[in-house]
């Protein structure tokens, strides 16, 4: 029994081997759908699509669907689950990659639940670009479609990868990635270049420094919060976007960009939960409080007024 | 006939060479103190201390004093002025230093004007720590200090650069000098080892990213204005800097959060000028009505309230 979710969510579903300057831990629980399913969760109703092996444990899938997330769309098969190992070091502000094993996830082919077709956002995750033209050719036209891609991707599949972009309305990418897609260094220029061809709204990741969405009638920006207790940056981004798009889901098809704001400062308030522990313990102990609170705090760093003052100096 | 300035700039008076992927110009008017000193000129009375070769030509000190600044405190001396020589690429993220020839900034030795000495605010540009602390001590006690520094400082003369920030209201500092500076990674963490030291805040400096400010009472940010005819990233950081001060100096000695977050509009409204052209040419073609228009541009960027939604999601 399943029924239509406001925002589908097409990605991994992954162990992840993770170390970092503040512990490490073996197999736990990751995954971009899973990261971005349960910070989704807080808002709106979601569903996954994605593939596990026989060796993923039952606890995980119980914890996703505590979070009101439907499974329909996630399959078990014969095989191990996709599994990430890799560690942070000093800044933590990039992963170093020790061992990807794909698993059941190298045959991952995503079928789209018949109910969930008509879903009004889908967010595909970081996978092939063969698979996600797949996804949105079983979609309705009226879906809202966010994509997330990799350095990787834009590396080996740059043209098909272009044939996606044309036909999604959110794209979010990070600095390096977008000057690597366009060969533009200019980040508000890379953004006019990929909002020319085709998709509405460049939502771009920039770390530790918060994030910024370029669209046609201008830019809205939020600074990322000032953390002192990261412990583990994994998921970071798939969190944020999440957030982002779950927060948008709720508050239906508008694409204002004071709509888009508001989404900004939801995707990082949940963020920077996710990056305060392993996995998805910091995400999980987010609350409706914790989530304004920290909106709160945002408004505090960044409202102002254009100063009610002459400019008294030399003209 | 001098009279005390509302804020006086210690820094360098300098000619120089820059290439960029927008054009090439030798011995051009720079440094940090003409930078600064221009862009607090939009605000307030402005005394340069500095060093000068015969070289140097009356042209650029006439451009200084049509701006209303000082110049009491600029001594030319028998020698060059200082040269700086280097180019950008790419994101032109990053200077690249082909020579600096010193020249008569060599023996700077920098004697505060008796009229400047209990001036209320003073901008330490970037010069030996040791230069520092003779300024400070030349200076009464109810002077509001800012300081800049820089990596080679930082690695070659530590312990004197701590003497020098035990005694400063203000640290403007980039992301890779913070760190180096404390060996803390964690950027909030970093600058609250700062503010432990006795400045009352810390810039941060974010480059196209743009600045947070860091105090016991919190934290305010503001972006970088998307910029897509950038020319010439020479001066930005001390641009702002001599906005920003600027700014603080024509408002008095409130140093609230408030007025800070309105500091950071006004350093990247003029940074944000200078970098859309070479030397001082983009910042002098600044207006009071452009400035405004900037810091109207970064509250429409930022500005919202925390959603007057209930959050529907899962709790």
């Amino acid at each position: 029994m399943c029924k239509t979710p406001d925002l589908v969510i097409v990605g991994s579903v992954a162990l992840d081997s993770v170390r970092t300057p503040y512990g490490e831990h073996e197999r736990i629980l990751g995954g971009s759908a899973c990261y971005a399913g349960v910070a989704a969760s807080y808002f709106t109703q979601v569903g996954i699509v994605g593939v596990i092996g026989r060796d993923f444990p039952q606890a995980h899938l119980d914890l996703l669907a505590s979070r009101g997330i439907d499974l329909a769309g996630v399959h078990r098969q014969d095989g191990t689950t996709f599994h990430w190992k890799g560690y942070y070091e000093g800044a933590m502000d990039r992963a170093i990659t020790v061992d990807t094993h794909l698993g059941v996830f190298e045959s991952f082919s995503p079928d789209i639940p018949e109910d969930y077709r008509s879903a009004p956002y889908l967010f595909l995750g970081n996978i092939h670009p063969a698979l996600q033209l797949r996804v949105l050719s079983q979609l309705t036209e009226k879906t809202i479609v966010a994509l997330d891609t990799m350095n990787y991707w834009i590396k080996i599949q740059p043209d098909l990868l272009h044939d996606v972009i044309a036909k999604i309305d959110l794209l979010f990418i990070n600095e390096a990635e977008i000057q690597q897609l366009t060969g533009v260094k200019n980040l508000p220029e890379a953004a006019d270049r990929i909002l020319k061809d085709g998709p509405r709204f460049v939502v771009l990741k920039r770390g530790g420094h918060g994030a910024t969405v370029h669209g046609a009638e201008g830019v809205v920006a939020a600074p990322a919060l000032p953390l002192r207790d990261v412990k583990d940056p994994t998921g970071a981004g798939d969190t944020f976007a999440g957030g982002f798009l779950g927060y948008l889901a709720q508050s239906g098809p508008d694409l204002s960009l004071e709509r888009l704001r508001e989404a900004l400062w939801m995707g990082t308030a949940l963020a920077s939960h996710t990056v305060q522990d392993f996995s998805l313990l910091g995400l999980c102990r987010a609350s409706s409080e914790s989530i304004f609170q920290r909106c709160r705090q945002i408004a505090q760093m960044v409202n102002g007024r254009v100063p009610n003052v002459r400019i008294t100096g030399h003209e």
